[in-house]
């Protein structure tokens, strides 16, 4: 008996799918990296199906590759040859929701939006809210501890998770953290699986903390600048003034000719970057006024302001267009280096600077407020993996992202796309602790391999 | 030659006290925990010299206590027989402060309050504020993951904590995290320091953030009650109403009889508990007005509500004598559970039963918006240390914590006074897992032994 027909006997019936079709839509991520022929996918549909999964992982000291939605951008998900893919999509329950105590345990195939909506219904919220966040889970933006827009404000995926169970390689279960606020019993063990991209265990269930939802709608601005220095001076001066905007979204100039070539919005052609931002405070139409203002005395050449709930999703509908309308432009490497907030303009005119060094397009989308960049390199459609002036430029912002206090990644993960940039920024004491730790975990290098650390 | 004598010998003069007088003073915290012998304490200047010191304990096998102010109240700073206390309190110095970047980078020793006022010299401040801010120092505060008054509204400690250097036990220096605000390169390191109570190595620098001052005085209320359960519904509904108090605490009959007793503040004998919040938001006052309207709503007998500097120190200043009037009581055992929010009320009843039960008073005060209670069992002055009813008293409470799903510990820590409880709330499965954590920081199980997990 192959050791995938164990498994198949073990669990339910029509949980382990062997077509080859079938597994190659589970072998991927929304990268281009190339995946392997794995065994098989499991459809998890509770814990017990994964303590199963993993003792049998263990047993055949097969390699597991879990997944969620596989919407992940660093190539974390990707299937290696012979590894078992398994996927936590169908474990979709949102488990309880206390209005009270503002928590929620749910499922790792929840989708994000969906535990929001649900959050809504009793004037709460979730807030982590990557790109995303209508098409990835929850389980996929715990592994990679997800940003998003609303973080500027309301922090990244860590700062709501609570409590995790997470069945280990060995199939053993491990419930970390807790359902209150705050705990400090023992080391911090739901931190150390937030971003740990499926290579400690594999997350069952989260207890996830919720917020009030701003009772008002917000209001909403978006600012034109002919520098992309001037808009950048405009981001630290509303950070400065203490606006504490929910959203604080920077475009450049090749991102907006994507989206206006595509969608004609009459971008002009002295407009060099777009900021919009966005208050969700009780007092948000003065807070964007004050916002408006901000941008002005920086240089803005023109700013709208709106607290209609339609104007305002039309100014956030640009943002989110972004990245649709450079795909339209070529294949894309997307990038997510993070640097100090005074750091950005620098930051801004480096990926310039390299994008016109090796003549490769490149879109910057930024959470400006968090200094989280996302420089889109473009290449030819059709191209199996990016071409060498693509990494040489790559390499060239990373290194000035690290060069500048920054990290290489923000919010989307290390993944297998920034392992060979990894040594640059942690150091060997940190590399070795953190393979000491992997093996604390996963003695048998079960889980994700060559991922991550 | 003694091993303390080539210590002496290899850091620079001055460094090494093994006068035993000298030594006793820094072998306490604020706990009743009778401490050992410890063969010298260093008093460490750099981070050179705590790397010189670990490499010496790792030579010659010598536990080390490192300790910041000794304002702990778990017992974590205690050392032990034949151990070597490392005191990082004469590293003082703030290195750096960036207004532009709102960060920190912060030496161990320095006193919390003074990086605080350090911040609001530039419109920032640093968040955290245990009671103890005033002499507590920030190493300290990171060791045990401190809470405080304020982290009802701005998170704890580790919410505070964007990067770290450490010496681990064999004296190599490990750097974690990072200066930006966002970031997800490996493992959370930083998280995992947090809270470990020196166990896992020796903070010697950490990078914080610091965030924006509130422009305006805070508006803050005080409202006496005439059972506990309605000042818990108050606090429920106050939350509920998204009223975001930057301060919310609880202080039961027994803790305003010991002050009323203390400062005569005119105590009603109807009163049974007291709430004193306080919002910092730009509309202060009129949400302090809010929370008022909620109090009253809720059983509220009186409310005085505040936004001259003067009265709101007063009004704080009941909740900071809280423990001092306990302290002319007896001798204390400060607890510290945290309970979800909901089961405030429970808690609270639970605590007054046990008092009952085994005729011991306890005196509760409460970071009510997190659900935060510390219960102080008071008994005999002069006694070593808490007789059977406290324990068993103090049992009871935590039992009952774990049964509503608490925790031990909201912001002390474990230390050693929570470890025979321990196993009750973190199961086998993620004992092992820590202890594996442990041994991979240090093998030879020299930092803090004996506390924290």
């Amino acid at each position: 008996m192959r050791p995938i027909d164990a498994l198949v006997n073990s669990l339910p019936g029509g949980r382990v799918v062997t077509d080859p079709d079938v597994i190659d839509s589970y072998a991927r991520d929304r990268t281009f990296v190339a995946p392997g022929k794995p065994l098989g996918v499991v459809l998890a549909a509770s814990r017990d199906d994964v303590v199963t999964t993993m003792r049998w992982a263990t047993e055949h000291r097969v390699p597991v590759v879990p997944r969620g939605a596989g919407t992940g951008l660093a190539g974390g998900a990707t299937a290696s040859d012979g590894s078992l893919v398994l996927s936590l999509a169908r474990m979709t329950a949102i488990r309880e929701l206390s209005p009270v105590d503002e928590i929620a345990v749910v499922e790792p195939g929840v989708i994000t939006a969906d535990l929001d909506r649900a959050a809504r219904e009793h004037g709460l919220m979730y807030a982590p809210d990557p790109s995303s966040y209508e098409i990835s889970t929850i389980g996929g933006n715990l592994a990679t501890n997800a940003g998003g827009l609303r973080c500027v404000k309301y922090g990244v995926t860590r700062d709501s998770a609570l409590g995790l169970e997470v069945v280990l390689a060995d199939g053993r279960v491990l419930d970390t953290g807790r359902r209150t606020m705050k705990g400090v019993t023992g080391y911090d063990l739901t931190g150390l699986f937030v971003g740990s991209e499926g290579t400690l265990g594999v997350i069952t269930s989260a207890t996830v903390r919720l917020r009030r939802a701003p009772a008002a709608p917000p209001a909403t601005f978006a600012a034109e600048f002919g520098s992309l220095r001037d808009a950048g001076a405009a981001v630290t001066a509303i950070m400065a003034a203490g606006c504490q905007p929910s959203l604080m979204e920077l475009l450049d100039r090749a991102t907006l000719k994507a989206i206006d070539d595509w969608r004609n919005i009459g971008l002009e052609p002295a407009t060099m970057a777009m900021l919009i931002g966005q208050s969700d405070a009780a007092d948000a139409q003065a807070v964007a006024a004050r916002m408006e203002r901000l941008c002005l005395d920086n240089g803005a050449t023109f700013v709208a302001v709106s607290s209609s709930p339609q104007e305002t999703e039309e100014l956030i509908g640009l943002r989110r267009m972004a990245y649709q309308a450079k795909e339209r432009l070529g294949a894309c490497l997307v990038e997510d280096v993070c640097v100090p907030r005074s750091a950005l303009p620098d930051m801004i005119t480096a990926i310039e600077a390299a994008a016109a060094r090796h003549g490769v397009p490149i879109c910057t989308v930024a959470h400006a407020g968090d200094g989280n960049l996302h420089p889109t390199f473009v290449f030819e459609h059709g191209t199996a993996e990016p071409p060498p002036e693509v990494w040489a430029a790559a390499d060239e912002v990373f290194t000035k992202a690290l060069e500048l206090g920054g990290t290489l990644t923000g919010e989307h993960g290390v993944g297998v796309l920034k392992r060979r940039w990894l040594a640059l920024e942690s150091g060997p004491v940190a590399q070795d602790v953190q393979h000491g730790i992997k093996a604390v975990f996963d003695p048998l290098g079960l889980l994700n391999p060559g991922k991550a650390i």
